[in-house]
């Protein structure tokens, strides 16, 4: 635990099952119990997406009146995003095919934050290339064929109007010694990365904010994200409006194992979403953490450990039908399937995927304007 | 000077030529000497604004290096603002009559900062309240009579989206240590005060921003704004433009004497701008620091002091003549003028001044749209 750093900006150290929980006892965030999933599940038809019953999102904050509203028939709505980056890999869009099951589960509106302030005061110094990165970042994104009446694309330079607003109330309620304390912010950081919390903050309670209407807000996210809605949740009863409800997930595994995140940052560690169909078959037959046994004959004898095998773990987040997935994990396990035609099932699955993406991709470009944030749009 | 406090948020203490003289060297300006108003003088005709050869503008930062532009044919900009108040009054209206001078005798382009998040961040918390001040207060400073194709107002909130997206270039390249130092900003305060100084110094450079062309700007400002355009000219030339030129005043006078700012939270100590002729009558003949003699006898006898005497400071701010301006001096500074005199004078002119005030004001509402901040009109 000494060795792992989990903040907005930087992920190190060995993230395992211990270090999970020890992140949630820090955090504070309560486990996704079995009547939370159960509730979940009647509202999806008894369907629940491979990422819920896979426990990739595990945690939640106010999970239970998100589903207590829902089913009293009170909207709520949902919050993602994304800062901008190059070329996305599979681990950068896979939650958002989480979020889309939501807002197809839930028929609820959605906003989709595009943090491009963020990556210019943090990290990157290029404004035009961020803003290249944003553009592409959102046909990807897009691809996966949101809602278009209820999906609201946030990009925060060409939304500031309506976004500064607003973060000026969770500025002048966040003290500095308190971004110090959540995010370990420094004398020597800027005063933009000090100040862009309010900016992640407000669509939290922007619908809110805009329509006039109470309603809820729940936001899918990985737990490296928390800071964020800690203080918001310290901050917003103090506006007038609910906390946000959250639903955590772990990282997702790299191609190497299951310690740490997919990062584009190593290339041969990420499948990214125009990689074709025999560089996706290369990349897992080369490099994909295998959960089978050393030899043949050790794996026919004893089988797989499919939980900590990369291909069946993608194979398992893109596969809707869950009991193709057990028939899979149990044959893998006992020995039946072999490595090989376990990477050979998930090549399939994933070029499946990324050509529907690629040919939606084309298409969006056409009506991408249409999901742009509008304040006359979010009148619900 | 122990007791003297001026930051961009509270002025206490004695102002007096000391306490300037202190200002000037610890902020490093340079005081506008004869050579400079000489320059000045030749360009606006032989005539100086009374806040110049008054000295109540008196140093300034680089204002050479905008005469010199000026000489050559070259453009500059000028950039003035207000954080929104209740009821103006004559205090706060006199320092836009010298940026209209200004901007008459340059013929540049000017733009107009209303800082109303500053407002809400440091000091107010209705929001509504404080757009309908900043509503009311650009309708009294518009009723001077500025360029209409050349006036640009900027409101913080409404022009967030332009205004945060260079606002970020400052903020990137300013830190927490820096703010400290120069505003005296603290970890217990909020953190969109630490990051409001970059949103005050956008305008110092969005005319080139926006339209590409490496102009000057020239900022009159009192002197407690200083601390924003020092730190402006450390980042401005990192971000690839001129370091802002300044021309620095002193305070206004208070109705009770010298050695304060006309406030409107002490009501009496100031002239509102809907004050009826009446009124201003009696605040100065009642309240109105006096530099004439105790007694009739001794005002004939010795004659007053006019520099330190309220009504004729007033009077020669609004007074376009310099040879009345100079009749009216000799006679109360010789004796053969009395106090009361003075002070009639004095009321005179400032009923005539507000009454133009008030006829402008009506008028100014019809098209005061047309002031409004639009990159497109920015374009030279």
């Amino acid at each position: 635990m000494d060795s792992l750093k989990v903040t907005p900006w930087e992920v190190s150290g060995e993230l395992n099952e211990g270090a999970y929980k020890k992140l949630v006892e820090k955090f504070g965030v309560d486990i996704i119990n079995d009547i939370l999933l159960n509730r979940i599940k009647k509202a999806a038809h008894g369907k629940l997406h491979p990422f819920l019953y896979r426990g990739i999102f595990f945690a939640h904050r106010d999970l239970g009146a998100i589903l207590d509203d829902y089913e009293k028939g009170k909207p709520f709505y949902l919050y993602t995003g994304r800062g901008p980056s190059g070329k996305m890999h599979l681990g950068h869009l896979l939650p958002f095919t989480f979020t889309k099951w939501l807002q197809d589960t839930f028929d609820v509106h959605l906003v989709i934050q595009i943090t491009d302030d963020e990556k210019y005061l943090v990290k990157k110094s290029d404004k035009k290339e961020i803003e290249k990165m944003a553009e592409e970042n959102v046909l990807d994104i897009l691809s996966l064929g949101f809602d278009r009446e209820k999906t609201h694309i946030i990009k925060d330079f060409d939304s500031a109007k309506s976004l500064y607003y607003y973060a000026t109330d969770v500025a002048k309620h966040t003290t500095l010694s308190t971004v110090k304390a959540v995010f370990g912010i420094t004398d020597s950081d800027n005063i933009g990365k000090a100040f862009f919390p309010s900016m992640q903050i407000v669509p939290s309670f922007i619908i809110p904010a805009i329509t006039g209407k109470k309603i809820r807000c729940l936001i899918p996210y990985a737990i490296d994200q928390d800071p964020y809605f800690r203080v918001s949740r310290d901050v917003l009863p103090k506006l007038g409006y609910y906390k946000p409800s959250s639903i955590i997930s772990k990282f997702l595994p790299a191609l190497q194992g299951n310690t740490a995140k997919m990062s584009s940052s190593s290339p041969e560690s990420a499948i990214f979403l125009d990689d074709d169909e025999k560089t996706v078959k290369r990349k897992l037959m080369k490099y994909a953490f295998s959960g089978g046994r050393d030899t043949l004959e050790e794996q026919r004898k004893y089988g797989a450990n499919p939980d900590i095998d990369f291909s069946f773990n993608v194979y398992s987040f893109l596969e809707s039908d869950q009991e193709k997935i057990e028939k899979v994990y149990g044959e893998y396990k006992s020995g039946s399937m072999l490595s090989g035609e376990m990477k050979a099932i998930a090549a399939d699955k994933i070029n499946g995927f990324l050509s529907d993406l690629r040919k939606n991709r084309e298409a969006v470009k056409d009506y991408v304007q249409d999901y742009a944030f509008d304040p006359e749009r979010l009148r619900l």
